[in-house]
């Protein structure tokens, strides 16, 4: 790996000779901002917002139900959960087929827990204490409603209890805290033993790394897209089953889209083929429609590129930030680390609004996490430096000392 | 109830003498379509295509991340599933905290099923062998989840059910293909029998029914905001728990969203207070604002007067189909049909086609069922007078016996 940049004027240099410098036409970016938050809500596409409009004033406005066969040239509402779905596959190493987008994060996690459930035999649950809170707390539910039980050890300690005991583990392959990447082939290899199934949460990984689940044996997978696939607020998340596993699993949440034949009306249940029998219930079309368009930002891009750059953009924050006195939680490793980069301040939150104040947005994680995502498909290496400057000059001025920046928002 | 008008002149006179004639300039209505299919997919209205745009262009591109804070004046995105709860608790006759907007029906469902067991301390699910197929598909996965059983009886026989055992019924206000009207009042007086719960789908009552599921005496329902509500194609639908109950209930999907302080990224699950808790991940802002905007029809109209002219639309319907000699599916007491009429006719399908090859779009049930919407916020008495007109030339020339009219789509 190459040194990081060492003055603006190598950032700039670097900038000229990015392969990837033409994506960040793409984006609609706020003016006066350096936006260092992609890896919590990535930022619109001129192609979402044109996206969702049309779908919102000509599919749906002109085309009326008669969308959910034809809009988008004949294609219809009725096949872009896959459709997307086949998008999204090409960016994590999937087949075309193995993926649909569907319901959220945490309604995908829930599915495919209970469902991996049964297929392990098991009734207990693994989640470690470092998972994503989120991702603990859905665990629960399929733990409590299936009379099982949920079992939570440290971080990374799951590779361990994987290799001794068949569970369902709940795993993110970049941590929400440190960016520390998992290693997805190792922990499967230790599943493998014992029988138990591993359920992926991409969310932090998927759009910023070079993923390949088939490569690495991965079963199965959800991920959210809001994030560096830039699909939007809240826009619906994915599922990703292996394809010969589909037939061995029962979504337990059977609504009609998961249905073979959801327009014959039948009483009774019967599973689509592949991956789609996780689908429920009726798909947003607007927001997946803004993610239909985000993903052409990904069109003509290698992912390999923008893994190589979101660590290059990692190791410049990380030689900024210890320059200034800053503790790293991120590895230092860059193979080691996802799309972001997280330092320790005790006044992290008054730190980072002070940084918002100055138009670079980054984000805060309790206790004292501050985070730095480094989207490579809008950010250059310029504009890191920049935003590297302004915080060396609010730790130095002591800006972020104020009250105004000490209040919390509902929202962090 | 009036006689239905005889002839285009009456019906002409009556909408000159509705007084939701200025409701229908809210909608974006395509040029020579007479739309019978509102309660299928609700037609966009211009402040829905505004407010997605909106949302899309500005909260999402220039706000970027500080939206779910400040958003839309102030209020941040993280509230929006309450505020447009608020709005929908306004047309379904609840308290402004007893509903959220989150994920689908079918998600919904699930979740309040699953919770309503434990609340019954039962392990048998009810469903009418007359339900709308999801809703039976969707019971079919906290009975099996939970080791339970799923019992099914016939059209309109849970009542008794209800009275004589402890069972959870998911049962539809308005039957999907009749339009029958359940009795909510007399279902919960028999459910209070037997500790049984019931939990209601909204889906083809809400907009164009007069609700009032606090004077009915209902604990819990859900439904979807794409038919008389108009919010979109897939938009998400909501949740009702009476008050007084929230807090007996467990969330068996439990996300960040429905924990009592999501940025606190506590490990534990930690329920939110009231109807909140049965949020579950991050809602889809896009589709949400387009719901938000379209329930901006309904503002300053009196459900009454909606539901009173859905019965007269209806009338006229049935009194013209009658008059073509085509048998009535749907109730011919307005007052025990909901906003559509169904009648039958053994090519329904290829009729329904010819129908929208001239302009007038309904819809068709398997096997036999026409359905006509009569949304009473945009349809005039004239177009469903022209609209009949249209199906008894279609009828006469018998210009649906044509292959083309014949060949089924993927979405019926």
């Amino acid at each position: 790996m190459a040194k990081p940049p060492q003055s603006r004027r190598e950032c700039e240099a670097l900038d000229m000779d990015d392969p990837l410098q033409h994506a960040r036409k793409a984006f609609v970016l706020p003016e006066k901002t350096i936006y260092l938050d992609g890896h919590s809500l990535g930022p619109a596409t001129h192609e979402a917002i044109k996206r969702v409009n049309h779908a919102a004033a000509q599919e749906w406005a002109q085309g009326l139900i008669r969308s959910w066969n034809d809009a988008g040239g004949g294609e219809g509402w009725i096949d872009l959960p896959l459709r997307v779905g086949q998008r999204i596959a090409g960016l994590i190493g999937a087949q075309p087929d193995e993926v649909i987008v569907a319901d959220s994060v945490s309604v995908n996690l829930f599915k495919l827990a209970a469902a991996a459930m049964d297929l392990a035999g098991t009734k207990t649950l693994l989640v470690e204490e470092s998972e994503f809170p989120t991702d603990q707390y859905v665990a629960e539910g399929p733990a409590g409603i299936k009379s099982g039980r949920l079992k939570r050890v440290g971080a990374d300690q799951a590779i361990s209890v994987l290799a001794k005991e068949c569970v369902v583990l709940i795993k993110s392959v970049v941590n929400y805290r440190t960016a520390l990447v998992a290693d997805i082939a190792a922990h499967e290899k230790a599943a493998a033993k014992t029988g138990s199934v591993i359920v992926w949460d991409l969310s932090h990984a998927a759009g910023v790394l070079e993923l390949d689940l088939a490569e690495q044996g991965a079963w199965l997978a959800a991920g959210c897209t809001y994030k560096f696939l830039n699909g939007g607020p809240g826009a619906p998340a994915y599922l990703y089953v292996r394809g010969d596993l589909a037939e061995k699993l029962s979504n337990p949440i059977a609504g009609w889209m998961g249905h073979a034949s959801p327009f014959a009306f039948d009483p009774g249940y019967a599973p689509r083929a592949g991956v789609a029998r996780f689908a429920a219930g009726t798909p947003g079309i607007l927001s997946l429609s803004a993610l239909d368009g985000a993903l052409d930002a990904f069109n003509g891009t290698d992912i390999r590129l923008v893994e190589r750059k979101a660590r290059a953009l990692g190791d410049l924050v990380l030689a900024r930030t210890k320059a200034m006195g800053l503790e790293a939680i991120s590895p230092t490793d860059p193979s080691r680390r996802g799309g972001h980069v997280s330092v320790r301040h005790p006044d992290g939150y008054a730190v980072v609004q002070a940084l918002i104040a100055r138009g670079v947005i980054a984000d805060f994680r309790a206790p004292d996490c501050m985070r730095f995502g480094v989207s490579p498909l809008f950010l250059r290496y310029a504009d890191v430096w920049d935003a590297m400057d302004a915080l060396a000059n609010v730790l130095t001025s002591a800006e972020w000392d104020k009250p105004e920046f000490k209040t919390r928002a509902a929202v962090t």
